[in-house]
């Protein structure tokens, strides 16, 4: 096992963080980490915005249905997707931007490879994360509020501080329900390797929380009701071509 | 600087590698670490597919536009976003399976903070990789040729291998360009950190290549033409709704 596979292993994402700020080259560095990951083609479809104002932190707790490590945390920064570098180049260059779903899953992808360097930056300095989804609720108010341009959009939250608690690491899918050699599985295979999860979700779940949910039933609560319906709107309005 | 951070910082794409192959343990360790990612409310919406039969790598060289590497490196995977044992679940209990552009966005960033842990863990142990975009020029074909089921769609290849060669670093976006404190910048301030990195684009494009071609100039040639126009459709037929 060598040390930046260790790190990994270890991850747990921090809920609860120390009174404690992030000094700016700690954040200069992690960032620089982050820009060194995969881009397609160089394009860094992407942008880190660090929420500085309390305020605005206190807006974005409630906007984020009511996570208080959004301002409790010692930085919160916003994901974004961004196509304006390439908007603003092409347009001075006399052309007209191309717009289409590969753009914006280009955005998407593109800063998720940064975002995750980022935090494995910071969580090898000692930091805590938790990536806030959340931060797509109400994604027109959060656009408003922090006055993104066109081309420019939320994909996610990200909270780094010093960590005040040591959950356990949550269990995840065995590596055979994931990693497949060839072709990918039977309906049959497939729900097998569900029900074994299950079983040791249930297990998981007992202790953290003294209810023994298993994850199917996490699953089909969450993904038998319509979540989020305005963010493709949203993202087009933002200049996405989804089509 | 430590060791995780060091790892980062110095990635670089190989396009060329050994004639070796990777052992097993060590494609099962890189999974365990990818799957150590956050992945949001434990939905891991994403699979990885191994292409094992050489006709079919040989096969995707041509549908991912010539790229040789695709057959010569050590293993070759799908990233995948995969929705299906939602479904199955779902369709067990049931429920209807809810597709909307939120299930698919996050399949896509659950996929990719999978996919930069697993290549943080194959980087650590001393092999190269490099993300295939290209996977995405001719989705139908690839998903033909893998015989991918309905809800698991290719968002990208991985080459990983033992690197043969040693490629430089390619100069990313400024620090500056990239972090925003409270608001994003003007267009104004926006343009000049783009001719500043032109310029040190310029100098690393005529090292590499011996063409002093501007970061702008390959922005402006790749955005101002329509890319994989199809790929919108293609995910819509493999489930996604992207409304």
């Amino acid at each position: 096992m060598n040390e930046p596979l260790d790190l990994l292993l270890k991850h747990v994402s921090i809920r609860r963080y120390k009174d404690e700020s992030i000094p700016e080259d700690h954040i200069h560095q992690a960032v620089l980490a982050g820009q060194a990951a995969s881009t397609s083609s160089a394009v860094q479809a992407y942008s880190l915005l660090q929420v500085t104002d309390k305020a605005e932190r206190q807006k974005l707790v409630s906007l984020t249905g009511g996570q208080t490590k959004v301002a409790n945390c010692g930085a919160f920064f916003v994901i974004c997707g961004d196509t304006r570098r390439h908007r603003l180049i092409c347009e001075r260059e006399g052309q007209t931007y191309e717009a289409r779903t590969e753009a914006f899953l280009l955005s998407v992808v593109d800063a998720s490879l940064f975002a995750q360097n980022l935090v494995i930056a910071f969580e090898s300095m000692g930091y805590g994360i938790c990536y806030i989804g959340g931060l797509r609720n109400q994604l027109d108010e959060v656009d408003e509020l922090l006055e993104l341009p066109h081309g420019v959009y939320p994909l996610y939250g990200l909270c780094v501080g010093v960590p005040d608690e040591k959950p356990m690491t949550r269990p995840r899918l065995p590596v055979d329900a994931v990693l497949f050699k060839g072709r990918y599985p039977t309906d049959i295979d497939l729900a097998e390797t569900i029900d074994d999860y299950d079983e040791t979700y249930r297990e998981y779940m007992q202790q953290r929380t003294g209810k023994a949910r298993p994850w199917s039933t996490s699953m089909s609560r969450k993904f038998s009701e319509p979540q989020r319906v305005q963010v493709g709107d949203y993202y087009r309005r933002k200049g996405a071509d989804l089509t």
